[in-house]
């Protein structure tokens, strides 16, 4: 994750709550030096994601703030479990409060999700791996939370990486014209992926040599059937339809990865809370 | 919403997705005018929200987009219905694709949960309403997410009314001196909340005279055994461990509101799909 | 004031003067360690504003600058008086003088303005507060300023209280049905107010049991002669043509609160002045 | 006046007032294609400063809003004159007004207290010109409107002009070194002003062969008593403690320009009023 | 290239440019309705790079504005060429010229040079690859002109592929161990490449399995001796020190990519000059 | 050069190069605190420009990264030169690597270039100065290098200076009406300068009596053959078709300074390398 990146972001998430002012500390506490002592605890079982996160918000508020941290990203927690600790001024742990909770029990939601995917996967060698189905404007965390929680990243965007999907090869003709014109003016550091959904378009893509062959919405069996042909320096992915409840079905597929929407786009939160201590001046 | 203030988001969403170009579309279609359809189906049953994105998203690329709407804010959508057609340029259509879904999806997917609360309470008159904890960036999204689900919104953030939780309660030692304290910098515009937890809470909270009370983690038979003492003019909230599973316990419940994290912070993305025809220069 | 917005406007102020560079001070001083001392003082009588600028200004270009306050926001400020000293480099002491001067200026005569408008209703229990008509894009200061003068903020914008003016209240037909259609949508921490310019709309706001009655331009005779139908829990305020000069007159007013314009939109800036002395390094 | 920086300035100016959205406007007009038409009426008498304003605000809502101007940047307007009239959505009408209306009664304030000042100096050739003492952030827009009233500029921030002030001198040693080190560094169309205080500063300044010199805080007796030792090439300013009340006193004074910063600092805002009429569908 | 996040760069260079307003043009025309025609002249030989600029630059001022383009990006022009010419409002075409001819030149040099690698490789079946030795904040754009130049793009930047180089491996301890670190936690569509220097480390690198190899700082003889030993499934690529001057002698070393930080860093300005000629309105 | 506006680029810039994050480093560093020291190295002669971007930069990144400088912006830096060495974090040092590199390289080739220029009309008087031919975006730091070369800057932009070329004057007529026309409006301390292309405008520039001619496009004996008609009170430029090949041909003319767009628009970098050693935690 990019620091730089991180801290603008963080502005920003915490500008959208707070806006011209946090009316309730500023009337309680504006010339009251209050100090305090907050503690994350998890309220359900799940994987921290956030570690960055607590580190790099507090940071933004006061140099002073001491925070310790007692769960490393991609921990399991259990109900009860501390997180981390910290100590500083009371306003601002309660102010900033309702944000790095959003940012962590999302994440970790996440991270949750994942390990769940990855836990059902166990007894293969598949990895698991995310999409671009994230929330607008937050797919550097939760791809960050997706890695904590083990899975692996697919491309970030449509910049790195090209992916030739249905709509694509239908526009231009064929598998085979639709990855020449794109070989011929991509890079030598950009992997070509391809959608197939039957035995034909596997052998154009296996003929095209592209670098990733996507089996799209094809059941376990039918992947199985056909996956024998491509050859082994070729990477093989599954996708579509695929969910927490039917994804054991896939860990007998040969294929090297599975990417899943839901662990980015339905992951609900974990239960994370923030209970806050006063303490002495 | 605000549409200046959408538009902005709305760049930010895509730029964060195409980076520096989507090259999988530059490669195939850069100097080809080609023009398709696509359309927006409903793969499962849900509430639509998402009218005013579509609205502005395409006329950021081309004015000569064509949309046409089948369904408005807060239509019921089921499988297989169609929610929107778009004529235009191909490529546009496919680099805008995900985008596009990804805004849709989550906002539905919050509008359908909300939906969902506001059915299991549906022979009260007790209104669903949203908290704070959204997704960090697109809060003005999620929000205009469960008004079209038929939820009403909470406070936007920590500057647009006063909220005396436990913690603000504890520094300061009484909610009677809180209440004064807050009140005597508050604008007369600004509406104040207290949470109270007991019976002795909630008396301190009436002779405080607050305009509304949240009744936080009680049960609906505690909520009920002392809500009888609010004089009529103060609102009520219950807020607090209601989940999906058990909110049908509260309707019976005299509060005015319930406010409900999970629906924006645990709705999963409803299914929808986007299905390119290609067409005729 | 949200301290993170605060810094990201001070930054954009400081840029608007200094554009690519201070060429006077890069000319003189750039390799020159030169140490100073500067004091701001001020030139006319009124009430100081800028506590929380000070603080935050000279942190952004370096954090081992002095800054030293003998004013704290709301003081009375006579001629002569000393308002706070600072010690650090000789250069940025000059480079920063114009644009810290300039913000202290301005809300320090916001501040006077308000305070005079509040003695000039000191004998009554009234209060005074601002409106939307502030400078662009500053409103967030401007509104902190006129707390420091003694008054209280209206809304601060469209977003966070409803307000039916007359053209609203036109198109729809009638005060009952305007305050109907928002109150369907509007969440429970948002206030209605409705503006009336007579008896009969006055006698449809209470009758619609809106949370704020303004008296729009009425004279202080004829809001006294109907005011006195307004039950006691809702809020009233008289706005429209009030100027220092004839604000005494609403001193005896029935009213809870009077919105003025002026305090924000006409205050002349209060002349505050910084001398700057040459330090040793 | 760029109008690209002035687009992105009018989006942050409404995006401060809305928010998250016109909440009044949307309860009342969402689906409502209502139409208006809506006249700017000066209330009182001035000089009208706002065309590019106007222009550019409306178009960032709606392209096909009609926008009619009765008056020019820089034209008198009396009590009751029509400045413009405009026509489209009632709901854009409405959520704009107060915004566009603090924009052109700011800026129109400004002219018209430029003017004043223009006038108490008619029957001489002094130029009126302004300072950096401006509104945080909208300085393009202050520095235009002295330029409607009849004003001149003076340097727009610290990177496109030098100015030796006393502080400046005082660290250095002298006028002469001063300068000399300024001008050993300093680009071709730069020009140097120096601010001086009595003869012996006056002649080092001279001697310095500077392009300005600025009698600061100086009687108009004492700036003519002097001020014939200034070659004709050199440029002559009065400024400080000039104030609308005393400015006729130095209508006699031998400078070519007198600066002033109330024109800008205290300026009020010059009274303009919106009536919106409904119109048809 | 992405056009959302090009139009937000053209605003950034234009307002850099034009600060606070064009004061000549302004000066001279702004009540002054004159039409003029332009035509952008090539003023030496190159490859011109700027279709896409000049599409997007003129409608940020005026939808009005008429382009019409004589070359397409990629082309070859010839001294005295018409490359293309635009007829709209005589003050936006003079107070654009500048910013406009800037990004052209600067691209349209970047094509050129490029053109000028790929020249002197042409009887090789090698292609010319840039680097990430770009000017700042224009990556996006050079890019694009490398490809005009008949250049392929290297890797964006640090997010879209892994590149380990001699700090990198040093302080791990092997390219193996290295290698395997990376691969543990990277996704899929990420390629790996190498730098090695002499034919142990190469060894390691085909031990390993990296997508490419990079030689860095060796001499064609040199490279030609050991890349014989690489499997014909990994990318090589030549790197370091070659200049304009010696790059045909790489003509013959058997890898697939020679990649140049001087097409980018030090590419002088290509030459075109934009004539105005003035119309009628 | 403005502080605050350079931390801000130099922010966009490491976004620019790091996007979501250094995919390198975090795999092979994330969790390991190992410190490295890294040195500047001048790898060819030239002279040095980047000292306060070196102390910036890494602020940016580690308060605690430990900077130390061995060569003055301006100072010549021959082949094998030390620069500065820098220790602190060797995730950091690797990750900032380029992109400092990228800016130091730019920006010493500038100052290099600029230096050739002046050094070739050494045994004159005459200036040289820049231009607005530079690279979109990073002219405040281009403008720092030309100075750091020994350099003069041109105006910065379109809104600091008055520039009437050929094309302003044909619109208006004269070089004597669009004088007047400037003159009109312009503020007493902004320069304007006149480009002329023979003897007969010569004389209407000097009539005209405008701070500063231009001879454009002419030779240096045609210049020098009416430059005497000048008054010493008018600055004179040379400008146009003027390349570090001929410009010792201008050694002789009479002119007080030259303008020269190459030294930014096609100076090559300078070779600047970055050697990194592990150091101990």
């Amino acid at each position: 994750m990019n620091p730089l990146e991180l801290r603008q972001q963080l502005i920003h998430y915490f500008n959208e709550d707070i806006g011209s002012g946090d009316k309730t500390c500023e009337a309680l506490f504006d010339t009251n030096p209050l100090q305090g002592k907050g503690e994350f605890i998890a309220k359900q079982k799940g994987i921290f994601a956030g570690e960055k996160i607590l580190e790099q918000a507090y940071g933004l508020w006061d140099k002073d703030i001491q925070l310790q941290l007692f769960k490393k990203d991609g921990d399991i927690v259990h109900k009860g479990d501390r997180i981390a600790t910290v100590d500083g001024s009371y306003q601002i742990l309660l102010t900033t409060e309702r944000v790095i909770l959003n940012i962590m029990q999302h994440l970790s939601g996440i991270a949750t999700m994942t390990a769940k995917a990855v836990t059902a996967l166990a007894n293969s060698t598949i990895k698991v791996v995310d999409t671009r189905k994230t929330t607008p404007g937050i797919r550097m965390l939760e791809k960050y939370a997706v890695r904590c929680g083990g899975g692996v990243n697919h491309r970030f965007g449509l910049d790195d990486a090209i992916m030739l999907k249905d709509n694509h090869i239908a526009a231009i003709g064929s598998i085979g014209q639709a990855v020449k014109k794109v070989r011929d003016v991509t890079g030598h550091m950009v992997k070509i992926e391809v959608e197939i959904e039957n035995e034909e378009q596997l052998q154009a893509a296996i003929d095209a040599d592209v670098d990733v062959i996507m089996f799209d919405n094809m059941s376990p069996h039918n992947i199985n059937r056909i996956i024998t042909q491509v050859p082994s320096h070729i990477i093989t992915e599954a996708s579509g339809n695929i969910t927490l409840e039917n994804i054991h079905e896939y860990s007998n597929v040969k294929v090297d990865i599975i990417s899943l929407g839901f662990i980015t786009h339905s992951a609900p939160a974990l239960d994370i809370s923030f209970n806050v201590m006063e303490g002495l001046k």
